[in-house]
């Protein structure tokens, strides 16, 4: 069994700008986006989709060197069984226009293909207190 | 262009126990799991995978009833281009031997394909203050 996903649009960084360029034919989807202060990004981490990191399961993440393996659904590891990436930025800007959603941040090269936005609702994607794993908690928070 | 996501496992609803069933091939990417207090689920709608839900741009939320249509990358609706899930829950509980994360909550049917699950880190997931659009305001937190 598979599915199939297709891209909505890309990322795009241009020297500082940071953005992403949703095609034409998805770009009424961004109607009203301006009105929430962060969105969640899903791409696809397209440099990651061969056979060999889609069935990675164990690794060692930088901060958790010398110690046993993480499986791939403990860390953010991109290689994945499905590379799927998952960010959340600050919205600086929307061009409707252009179909451009500019961002604070974007841990995806210029190109990447993007899956969905969906806004940041802190009422279900906020978790203040989550308890991390011991290597990930001195992690400084972005927002 | 599009790409192919396959299930890693898929949820399992019984009275009141909620869990996902990680498939065998996957389940060694559950090592550590256990260490983190939330997780990010991503999962497949496949109840709208279909040409009319997945060429929806615009919708009227539950809570924009009179208002102008919102995009589907302002909303949380099921009929999107890409139809991924994103759930936030708490994790009660890791069978590693069963391959089963045992959780709070979950928005999906007995059943739903499971794409991804990743570790919540509120240094990268969490935006306390985040502005949503009006409709939206006065949803109550879950955590």
């Amino acid at each position: 069994m598979s599915f199939t996903v297709v891209p909505i649009g890309h990322v795009s960084k241009v020297e500082e700008t940071i953005k992403i360029v949703i095609d034409d034919e998805f770009s009424a989807g961004l109607t009203h986006v301006e009105l929430f202060s962060h969105v969640i990004i899903l791409w696809w981490i397209d440099r990651r989709d061969n056979r060999a990191d889609r069935t990675t399961l164990l690794t060692n993440p930088p901060r958790n060197k010398g110690l046993t393996p993480s499986g791939v659904f403990a860390c953010r590891s991109p290689s994945r069984p499905n590379p799927i990436g998952h960010t959340i930025a600050a919205v600086l800007r929307v061009d409707h226009d252009a179909g451009e959603v500019y961002l604070d941040h974007m841990d995806a090269d210029d190109g990447t293909p993007v899956l969905d936005i969906k806004p940041y609702m802190p009422s279900s994607d906020c978790v203040s207190d989550a308890r991390v794993a011991p290597w990930f908690e001195t992690l400084q928070r972005r927002y």
